[in-house]
C-alpha cells in the first residue's frame, strides 16, 4: 500500500494544535487558547491524513468560542478551534486522493488532520496560489458573491456600502459591485486602508470608520443616499449608515464583529423600535444569511469569480502569519481590525 | 348637460368634514380634530362630486397626522384627514361617470369630494356590499394579500402568527395562511375577538395579548416556533414573538400601531444590537412594505379574494359607526383596539 511510508514517517511526529482553553468572557485572551500537542493521528480505512499548510483566521471563529445559541455549534472546551485549512495528503487510505495532492477541510487550528475527505474539495495550485483557496475563493469570496447577489441585488447606479471593507468579504462586495455597474464606497480603519480600496480596488470613495467626523464623512460619499449595505461589523458604522438609507435599500447581514465582543445588553435608549419604524417607512429589507445557505450556488461561484480573477477584474489581498503558534494573537488583532486583507496563517511552507 | 340639475341641488347644501386641528401629541386627542362646515364644492370640467357613504378608518392614519419623515405626505394643518372613501356619483361633467355610480375615492373624512376620477375605481353594490371596497375587497385586504404571499411566503405545515388578528388586515392574513396550507395563529385583544378567530374564522389557535401570561401562551399556541410574523403592531407582542422565530422566518412589517402614538425614544437597555445579532444567527427576513409597492398586484388581489369571498372560503366582519362626526372618537378607541372588525363610518345612507 502505497501509503505506509508516509504514515509510518508521520506516526512519530508530533501534531501541534491550539484549543479553548476557557470561553472568553469579552475579547479572548492568550490564555482562553492553549498550544499543545499530541500525537499525529493515523488514518483508518478510507481515510487521509492531512498536513496543514494554509489555516484561515475569520471573524465568524470568535462566536464558536461562545456557547450562545447560533447557527452552529460551539467549540468544546478542550478542542481545537474550528476553522477551514488547505492541507497536503501526506498518507492516504482513500484511491480517490493521492499523497501530494492539496485538499481544503475543516481541519482547525492544527497540523495534522484525518478526514475521509467528504466536503473537501482539491485545489490545483497551477489555477491560482493554493490560499485563495481560503479567500477570495473560499468561503469569505463566496459569503460576499451569494450575500451581495441574492439579498443586496445592486442594480447599476445604485450605491453599495460595505464595512470592514479591505477585508476578505468587503473588497469583493466592492468589487462585485463595481461589475454590476453600481457606486462603491468602502468603509475602512485607517487612511492606507482606505487609499488601497479606491487606488487599487477600484472603489467609488472610502471613508475611515477612525476619522472623528466618520459619519458627515460617509454621507458625503453617498451623495445619493444608499441602496444596499452590506453589513459586517454593526455598531456605530450601522449607526451612520442608517439615516443615509434610501427606500427600499437591501441590507444583507452577513456579520457584526463590533458585537462579537459585548458582554452586556448597551445601555439605553432603546433604539429597536426607531428601526423597526424605519423598516416600515423605508420599506427596507434586512435579511441575515451564512454562506453555507447558498451552498447550491457554490460552482456557478467559483466559475464566475475565479474567471474574474484570472482576467484581473477582480484582486485580493492577503496577510500572512507564518506559523501556527501565532495564529491566537492574529486572530485577537484581526477582530480589532488590525490585518489588513485577507488572514492566513502558513503553518507549513 | 345632465348634470346641472344635481348641481344646482347641491350647491347650497354644506359639506362637513373633520380636518386637522393641531398635531397630537401622543395619543390624539378630541381637540386635534375639529368638524367644520364650508360650502359643497363644485366640479369643473370633467370633474364628478362624490358624495361620500362610506369611510374608511385604518391605523396608517395616525401617521399622517404627525410630521415626521414617512412614505406619504403629512395632512396639513386645516386640511382633511387622509382616507378612502366610497362615494356615489351625484354630479357629473365626466362622460366615464354616471350619477348613481359607487366609486372609490381618497376624498377624505368629509360629505363631499369633487374628483377627476384618476385612481377611483367603481364598487358593483350587486357583486358585494360596498363597504368591501374599503376592507377585505380593498386596500387591507391587498394589504394582507401582497405582504403575506410576497414577503411571508407561508408553506404547507409552517407557522404564521399576526396580531391585531381580528382586524381587517390581520384576519385576512390569517385566513390565505390556512388556505396556503399554513396554521394560523392570531393575536387580539380579549376573549371575544380570540373566538372569534378560532370559532368563525377557522384560526388554528387564538392568544389574548392582555392576557397577564401572554407570552408563555404565545408560545404553547406555537409548538413549533414560528416562521412567518406578520408585523401589525410592534411592542410587546414582537417582544414576545422574537424568541419564537425559526430560523430563516420572514417577517413583512405592515405596521406598528403600538408605536405609533410614542412620543420619547423608549428606555434601554438598547435592543437593537440584540436584534440584529438574531437576524445573523437565525437567519431572519425582515421587510417593511406598503400596499402600494405591490400596485401591479391589485387585479390580481381582486381577482382570487374575490373568488374566495364568493365562494365562502374567506369572510369578514365589520365594525360601524353611523355619522361623519363619530369618526375621531372611533378612530382613538381603535388606537386603543377598541374596534371589533374592519373600522368604517356610514357617512350617508
Amino acid at each position: 500500500m502505497s501509503s505506509t511510508e508516509p504514515e509510518r514517517h508521520h506516526a512519530m511526529a508530533v501534531n501541534r494544535r491550539i484549543v479553548l482553553a476557557a470561553r472568553p468572557h469579552g475579547e479572548p485572551k492568550p490564555g482562553d487558547l492553549r498550544l499543545e500537542e499530541v500525537p499525529v493521528p493515523q488514518p483508518g480505512p478510507g481515510e487521509v491524513l492531512l498536513r496543514t499548510k494554509w489555516l484561515s483566521l475569520d471573524p465568524y471563529m470568535r462566536g464558536r468560542m461562545s456557547d450562545a445559541k447560533s447557527y452552529a455549534a460551539s467549540v468544546e472546551i478542550g478542542a481545537p478551534i474550528t476553522a477551514e485549512t488547505v492541507g497536503e495528503v501526506v498518507a492516504s487510505n482513500n484511491p480517490d486522493f493521492k499523497v501530494g495532492e492539496l485538499l481544503t477541510a475543516f481541519a482547525g487550528w492544527q497540523d495534522y488532520f484525518v478526514t475521509d475527505g467528504k466536503g473537501s474539495r482539491r485545489v490545483d495550485p497551477q489555477a491560482a496560489p493554493p490560499s485563495t483557496a481560503l479567500g477570495i475563493l473560499g468561503m469569505p469570496g463566496m459569503t460576499a458573491y451569494t450575500g451581495l447577489l441574492n439579498i443586496g441585488k445592486p442594480k447599476a447606479g445604485e450605491t453599495v456600502v460595505v464595512a470592514a471593507a479591505s477585508g476578505p468579504v468587503g473588497s469583493l462586495v466592492g468589487q462585485i459591485a463595481k461589475l454590476k455597474g453600481a457606486r462603491a464606497v468602502g468603509i475602512a480603519g485607517g487612511p492606507d486602508k482606505c487609499r488601497y480600496l479606491t487606488e487599487e480596488l477600484g472603489f467609488d470613495a472610502a471613508v475611515d470608520h477612525r476619522a472623528p467626523d466618520f459619519a458627515e464623512a460617509l454621507a458625503r460619499a453617498c451623495p445619493q443616499g444608499i441602496d444596499v449595505y452590506f453589513e459586517n461589523v454593526g455598531g456605530a458604522v450601522f449607526e451612520a449608515v442608517l439615516p443615509l438609507l434610501n427606500d427600499f435599500a437591501r441590507i444583507p447581514v452577513c456579520g457584526l464583529v463590533s458585537a462579537y465582543n459585548l458582554t452586556e445588553v448597551p445601555p439605553g435608549p432603546d433604539q429597536r423600535p426607531a428601526l423597526m419604524r424605519m423598516v416600515l417607512t423605508k420599506r427596507l429589507h434586512i435579511q441575515g444569511f451564512i454562506v453555507w445557505d447558498f451552498a447550491a450556488q457554490a460552482e456557478e461561484f467559483r466559475r464566475e469569480v475565479g474567471g474574474w480573477l484570472k482576467e484581473g477584474r477582480v484582486r485580493y489581498r492577503e496577510d500572512v502569519v507564518d506559523g501556527l503558534e501565532k495564529a491566537p494573537e492574529a486572530f485577537i488583532g484581526m477582530l480589532k481590525g488590525r490585518n489588513f486583507g485577507k488572514l492566513v496563517v502558513r503553518v507549513a511552507p
